[in-house]
């Protein structure tokens, strides 16, 4: 059996966060931001067809502080979806009064570190495919951050063998599996598609839970001799109406 | 007992650092500036309600060098309180002759290696329950900045035992105190809520204080060792008259 | 013999990102954004007739995220016909709506660990001259991402032995090859032209494949202990025709 | 006795880099040049009021290459004067032509490590307060850059004995004194106040003697092993007349 | 014998790279360039001047890829010269159409590990002074980078000895002497002017000899345990025809 750990993937995800220009918005004429906010609304209605076809899935929260003031996440069967949902918002007049902030691209992933296989064809497995091809949760508040595996010397996950991989694997699960009920969390696999090699987003009804987890796992060996962190952005979830709230002068 | 330090959480933070953009204030007309003064004006005044309601704290500071030109600082009771603040302003005429310069999301946290616990509730403590949500001091200085534990090969702060944790936090504790009357300290967490691990906001009346301080601390072994420490900001208290003597031309 | 990986060498490589500028894009008039798109056009079109005069070779593709919005990916005889491409590029009237993203300087390279040799002089051989002047594959994905070979205390690259090295780079070429039929890929050297040491760009009909091939390789020793890997950017091939759409508002 | 190396501070200081931005300046009136350099003038005048009144000392250098074009150097009693300084000159006329390049704030610092006590206080020893509070030089040359002491696995200073400590800043003092009378340097202490722990900013009529003396101290072990540096700004005196007619037309 | 490497230095340098703002200058009516490039070709005709005088030497390349797309290089016996003709520059209407990318301040630099020493006063050795004072070549092809020599725990250059730094140093130089007729190249030391160490600059007919030189090299120690790169910057000669071809609309 090979080294290496395999992964079953789902839908393609896109995060893309972005910033609104407050200078432009107030500065615009009123008919430009209703004429804005239509297309914004258009926009997001959009999503509920793709959701309801099972062809992908979409949310939007608010985010906290400079880094950004919103993201959407798009999940979607291909790149060249994710690249038309991305175009399409930048050709909306609304996208007119934003800048970009960060993105991210990944794929939803399932790893075998969690003994998820029963024989037979995963992919016929409902239970397993209701994983790969989420419904994104609408919860609360939202957690997003991009991580890697250290290669850093004697701190080198890949060196590791499948079975020492396995084991911490097992007990970093645990602590996820503690937390069921309060935090849903979508792993996303980007190695060969983005910077960092996964990007894990959390959803729950108390952004302090995002906290408690992060912070149980950085003393479990897995985080702390091995996991690299990116730029955590947090934010809440935006409706059409709170969106509207947001935005109104 | 868990391996992990427990914490307990008050209100959210948000730190707001601004840039004025000094182009557009001088070439603003005289009548556009005293609009954005009243906003700007209002906009502080709003904080003394939320206080009073014991809702949350704000303070506002100058900041020395190019980095930044003033900071907010708010605590609230949520996210989306902060979130809120954070757009009212956005929305502020004042806003407009801003530029973002960093932000910062966290949680004030204190942490049980300081043996605060008497047992029972301790949010039923009134003096936890000050700390957790405490009023902002308004001394002459501040001085703020982002941390983290460093996991680095032989020196993991998350490979280390609680005992080994908790005795280096003693000894750590002490310089702290030894500082008591003359620095403030409001530690404030950010696991899973921005890019650092701690956030550390120190307020004195002589800012030599904070050089004193962290520095002496750099010699103990929790930050000599473990210690990485981000960008530093230091400024002095603005009140309504003092901001509005900073902007007139 | 020399403990030197020699190197053969072809046609000098350009990647040249560029991010759309939607707002100027949408603000153009439809006369000038008609000409643009002649002058686009005009200029993809060139392409073919040095691929026809077997003097480089030029593809296109989208780019997922806000990294960039789209690639150039051209092949020439020398520096100066890259230069000469990139200026021409910068002169359209197309470029006006454009902001530069990302570019790497390489040169297409067969390394010597795979054995090419049989004797006589390799630019002799036609298989080998084909793989250093290649015409770019316009196959339905890319991926593109720059990397060095670590050199870092123990984990140094260029301090082992040529056979050391020639046997980690025969597995690494295994795995490569399993993947034959499925990936096509062109490695540029960039030692000395650009900021890493070399440039791998992938081509796939399935863009998940460039996740499993990387994340396998990333278990092998070469790129576990000694590869240090920089941005990665995904897309999908643009013709003509999905160019115009991708503009089409 | 305690560990910690005692420090004396004099002076807060705010090394501030700008650039000018010669697109504006070359497209503004001749009117409105003119009234930029008198403001500039009489900014640059108040300076001596301020060194005669022994409140502080200010100097300006021209900065050579792209990373500034020249350099503010000011020695105040408090932050709220250096914080004074830095807006009274945001708000003149020739600052709209400038742009912010880099700044620093630290304060003037003695280390015991120089056994420079005498017994009785220190700040009664003219020499010492002197040193604290001192006249900026004029030389022909400037030569500025920030540092810390590296805390990393085997190479952490602030582990280190104050007695090691002591011994390798002896031999490293040496090195500088055989510098007297050719390079003048003013240490300023930023922690707890800027990014970096020190700054460092050399003055000499010979500036192949910063890269004589930075050189010669790199190979001593505090450098070699201790010293971390940030960004090295170099330039020459500006007074007046050089500063008017750099900005001539 | 001082354990420190001695230098002899020569003539200052200044590495300026430019990138050019092509929707400005295709936006200017032929007039302004018309002028723009008349001011272009005297500031470059100036050079000849100051060459003839024997009072430095410059000379201009394309640099291919985005990060610039010309590099000025000027050798000049003072800083107050480098400044005056980089605000020259900054003075022409052509500098108008141009952004910053990079520069870079050194002075041409010889080691003394190569023996150059006869006894005597170097600088009455007409071939040491022309290796100081040199007259810039004009081959087709330049190669810049910034490098460092590291100090990361076991790979510490700085704490080698003088004999252990002699030897090794021996051995790099031999691959370099064998470049000798395809690689011109002219060290210029930066310690104490600017952020590396040094800066290396290569001239040759085949840029494909800056890969085979930089590469062969990599694999001895000097460089492979020692050696930190910054970026590499490449590109083709310009004189006044070329220069105005690469403008011409």
């Amino acid at each position: 059996m090979s080294d290496v750990a395999q992964t079953l993937e789902g839908w393609y995800s896109l995060h893309d966060l972005r910033s609104i220009d407050w200078e432009a918005w107030k500065s615009a004429d009123d008919e430009d931001r209703a004429m804005a906010l239509d297309e914004l609304q258009a926009f997001l209605q959009e999503w509920s067809h793709v959701e309801s076809a099972k062809k992908g899935s979409s949310t939007v929260y608010s985010i906290v502080g400079q880094k950004a003031d919103f993201i959407f996440m798009h999940l979607r069967e291909t790149l060249e979806d994710l690249n038309a949902v991305e175009t399409a918002f930048n050709k909306t007049m609304f996208a007119k009064y934003t800048t970009k902030a960060y993105s991210y691209v990944s794929v939803v992933e399932l790893s075998n570190y969690m003994h998820m296989s029963t024989g037979g064809d995963p992919m016929e497995n409902p239970e397993i495919v209701a994983r790969l091809k989420p419904i994104l949760p609408k919860n609360k508040y939202i957690c997003f951050y991009p991580m890697n595996k250290k290669r850093d010397l004697g701190d080198n996950w890949y060196m590791l063998s499948m079975d020492e991989r396995r084991s911490l694997m097992r007990s970093h699960g645990l602590i996820g599996r503690s937390y069921a009920g309060r935090v849903k969390q979508i792993i996303t696999g980007s190695v060969g598609l983005d910077d960092w090699e996964w990007g894990v987003t959390l959803f729950s009804e108390d952004a302090l839970q995002f906290k408690k987890l992060v912070y149980e796992m950085r003393f479990d060996e897995v985080s702390a001799r091995y996991g690299e962190f990116g730029a955590f952005y947090v934010g809440s979830l935006l409706n059409e109406q709170s969106f509207e709230n947001m935005l109104k002068l």
